[in-house]
């Protein structure tokens, strides 16, 4: 029996982590041949070197689409998006992959969505039929509209993904991948944290006593904000006096006045018991998660893996609106009194107990072993 | 009080046709400003001029795009898509509209729809809610879940939108704007068939004599089948040995094909009793719906326009799959001698009563009104 | 020792047969390594299927660049270069070629060019040095700034040049590889005419009787006057009375004016004993041009192979403006009645003795040859 | 009589000083009128917000063109080039400018360039003529192959544009308008030093006491050695002992390298005297180079600027490859040794006599005036 080509594409270091599992498996499987897209952030530099990253994870890149225009603006994100969808094709004329199986809901997915819908390969996709908001959420449920395979993460998000007139019969409930790495790396007892605070800037962090992390993206919807927002989860974090670890922003709209109010920050020499992270590997990140006296912004991680590792979380703003969350969560609005008022309650209740809310960590041999059976017909028919 | 900005993009004869009402109501309201941008075939000569129409009958062009790489493959469809995505971005940060009108389902309302949001312009969307066969029945639900402001066409469309999880008071039913056309063209009496026949090529017709109308497109979903499946349908014509007028496929991926078969039948001479168009005036093709014994092929116009016309129809294969269709239409498989079949059927029926599934002529004005009064949020939530 | 590996880009059915006895000797060369891409109207079924052509000659296609984009104006010409610059960078850091071989002075050959010279790899360039009318005079210079190794096809070619600055020990005056081709079919005794007619459209040729052939293509810098200056020809080639075979235009900007003036002149009954082809067989041309009692238009294949074959040629306009001929060829305006009177007179005259001027059939060996054992410097230094 | 519209591109920080003063005479003149487009580097953040500056000094600015792809590799420096050929023509098409003026060699001149002379739109280019190292030694000179006027800087550039087949009519030996700034700023006795020094990061430079600047710049035919290339510098610079103020490079393929060998620099702890800056306004870095001790590194500023200015200069490497310079400039290899040395003899030598190689400070009206009386045909002719 022929095997069936499953073409990962891989656009940040978020994606990577939340599809690894699952690439695992793929290439794990004996009916199935695993090729792998890199493109958009996960190529540059300067969002942390995530295609060294997944060499060394032992996995072979086919091909690599430079495909982010500089700019940083909702402009330049729509024209990233069709540089992607000019070169895209080509690479899946090549390529012949049976399955396009794409993650989550960030604007470069919907590249990879349209050329292979397109084209009339199938689309896998993960993270399906939740909720949040930025404009991920009105891409999230598109991609779905367009994929023949659903690979939802949670319950919620299942019955969700059927509403919205998919076919029983493709969706599968499967949990989340990036919960499966986080149950290994919590779960194995060698896993030590190696940080190398060579990697970053600022003070040093002394990881015996508590410390915070700040993880807050650019919300695409609320463009120009940025700048403000940041800052008032800064002076919170100031006001705590507790060190902290501070992760720049992904590469959304948006993303450059975060990084200029951090930068404002500290140069006004604010920052004195800050340190600053382009990236970190995922093993180091989900130990910090399990450390932290809490985690403050607005990172999907809050959420998904904090319900896991039980993660005190103070979650800001829209970003993640609406999305199904744990007990370990508690939402604020962009304003530095509220915020802290939550980080100190954090401090103060210490870790939560685990909820599997978005899967048991065998997301990834669930997704392999489906895609080497299940059938699927180009044509899609909404069900009502 | 600031006038409403209303940038509507044409990227085919068929589109314009689809919203020209809506243009006249919009370029007559007093709140609102009516922004023009013609793209993909809109502005190629070999599909017929539809930008000379458009200036002709008063528009103003603010904006021209061509994106349409050659090919008519999945590829160069998913391409053309990407190269809108560029330019589009450049020209909405130019003209600065409110709502950018959105219409339909072909492949570059995937690329204005995501410019738009993208950059936290509203969309609003004509036609949303239908089924269909094609690549156009992912497209048209996926363009749902972006856009702010929905118009479907049929009470059928407007619950299936809010099924998708729109919120009710962003859906508007106003009927579909085509079917104001054809209520003007066919109310007006002094409307005069003025068809130049020098236009196309091939026999002449006698339009006091009974008329086939053959209009068939390429299905993106059942690429490399369009040459046989057109010489299905004109074998059938030929069988009835009525006059037959043929126009040219638009240009979605398989074109060429279509296009081949064609010419193939042509160059064989078996094409005696047929004329050939690349384009038709509206005006002179609703006549034509008007006075056929029977319209046959693929074509929307005859399950929309059809219904409200009483046109005789024979629709042929899954393009127009499951789309609401009232009692004109006669479904039929690629198959020579079902077709003729059907063929034989209609033209001994004649004219059927006018239904008004598709509005009653007034969609423009409704949706002009509702622009200039409505009020969205950006930020896209789903109802469940 | 590693092979080095040569890339030839192919962008025309023109740039084929220029390039063709080159990509014969390198994929014959014990030292080379031949990879193919094949771009531009070469993928297009509406310019002759080229990409078959190459396939049933031996040559494994190791890429497509579809680059077109709809349109034929200069506008879509230079962003038909923009698509290119997108795409051939991904295509040479896989193939990572030693050399990218280049074939004269079409708008794509710029975006091969640009890519493969900001990319550090060497250009070899085939044709420069010589002149012309249209933006290809530009580009064909242009071209020679950037190309490392040299191989005109004429003597005054090889000093044009070297004036321009180009070191002495980087041009190899080796011959066009066209006339390798040309020389091959008509020392070929069994090389029979084998067109089908059924290929093309109109009145059927008879080839024991005299016959003209036109070969007409756009001039970029004259945008707009296609139509009027393919008629003049066509009035001419009509009142000779002799029948003619009719060659559809190339697809630089301004194809569709010529393909209009043609089709008109055709729909108005007054093309009664002409022949219409897309594309002729290379062989077939050649002994087409070998037969005919002149060729007339601005293909440079009159001034080039026709000095080998010793065709009589009529050439019209500034497209081969200065481009070294010999005494076959008679120039003139674009007027119908200089045009006439040319083509009497080439009538009257007939065959000329073959001159020697863009080589002896033995450049593509002398290309292979220097290529696998040439050096270059990645930096470039002019001369002067 | 209609006024000619001369239509500017700004693609960097360096571009805009490059041609400021012709601007001014431009907006000035009674018979042109100035269109302004920033593209590329020019529109982002990080490279120093040159947007802001240009709106600043009273121009405005009709359009913009975010064309760079993230990356700066080579491959990623073709296909940004790419992506500024896709939009240009749509700018150009709506401006309809007479003049496209286009400043140097840098790669998204090759854009501006290609895009105007494809659409017949006279091609105007300042710089030409001169020599250097990179790729922008190629670019330069096919710039020249498509440019219908010629504004050289220097006698020198002048005649190398003459050998190169230009006819002499075109070619208009007007200075160097950075020259002009330059002549202004230094003669301008109230011009104060206004730097912010908070505008950068580092340590604080005492401007009373002797400095030096280091301006260093990747060398694109030298890709992926510029890590190692900053290091000798910044290691010679060390050794001096003297205060330095460092530039960040430019966004040419490898400027990532460079900036991490600057940062890691920084890292270790060995730019203890030392003050970085993104970008200074033009007056601040005139006269800076007015009072440094020494320039070094691979800037053509102080081969140009600094022969009328008689800054002492090192320059560094292939970039300024056979340029023409004053006595003023002491060229070195990449080596940390001879560039100490070097820079010893430039400290103990000091300030060196003006030279007017690169022009007399009245570049700019001459090229205004020259713009609106010229003539020029389209049809470019090689004089030989």
């Amino acid at each position: 029996m022929k095997m069936r080509k499953i073409c990962v594409f891989i656009g940040s270091r978020a994606n990577y982590s939340s599809i690894k599992s699952a690439m695992i498996a793929i290439q794990n499987h004996p009916d199935l041949e695993l090729l792998v897209i890199l493109g958009a952030s996960a190529l540059l530099d300067r969002y942390g070197s995530v295609a060294e990253l997944i060499k060394k994870d032992g996995f072979k890149v086919d091909e690599e689409v430079f495909m982010l225009l500089e700019g940083e603006t909702p402009s330049t994100m729509a024209k990233s998006t069709g540089i992607g969808l000019i070169e895209l094709p080509t690479i899946f004329d090549r390529l012949r992959p049976d399955v396009v199986l794409t993650v989550g809901d960030r604007f470069e997915t919907m590249a990879t969505t349209l050329a292979a819908s397109y084209m009339n390969i199938a689309v896998a996709h993960t993270m399906g039929g939740e909720v949040s908001g930025t404009i991920d959420e009105s891409i999230r449920h598109a991609v779905t509209k367009f994929a023949h395979i659903h690979f939802p993460a949670s319950q919620d998000a299942k019955e969700r993904i059927v509403k919205l007139g998919e076919s029983l019969d493709s969706v599968h409930m499967v949990g989340c991948p990036r919960i499966d790495l986080v149950a290994e790396i919590i779960n194995n007892a060698s896993n030590e944290l190696n940080i190398l605070q060579d990697d970053g800037v600022g003070s040093k962090i002394d990881f015996d006593k508590p410390f915070l992390i700040v993880s807050q993206h650019p919300v695409t919807t609320e463009y120009g904000h940025g700048e403000k927002q940041i800052r008032e989860t800064l002076e919170a974090v100031r006001k705590t006096g507790m060190q902290a670890i501070i992760l720049w922003p992904n590469s959304d709209a948006g993303a450059e006045d975060i990084s200029r109010g951090i930068r404002k920050f500290r140069e006004e020499g604010c920052a004195q018991n800050m340190h600053f992270f382009k990236n970190l590997p995922v093993s180091d990140y989900i130990q910090l998660m399990n450390r932290t006296a809490c985690l403050v912004g607005n990172s999907s991680s809050g959420i998904r893996e904090g319900a896991f590792i039980g993660t005190p979380v103070v979650n800001i703003g829209n970003r993640q609106n609406r999305r199904q969350h744990g007990r370990n969560v508690i939402n604020t609005d962009y304003k530095c009194s509220e915020i802290y008022n939550a980080l100190i309650k954090q401090i103060e209740n210490g870790k939560y107990p685990s909820e599997n809310i978005y899967g048991d960590g065998n997301a990834g041999n669930r997704i392999a072993n489906i895609l080497s059976s299940c059938s699927w017909s180009i044509q899609k028919v909404i069900s009502y």
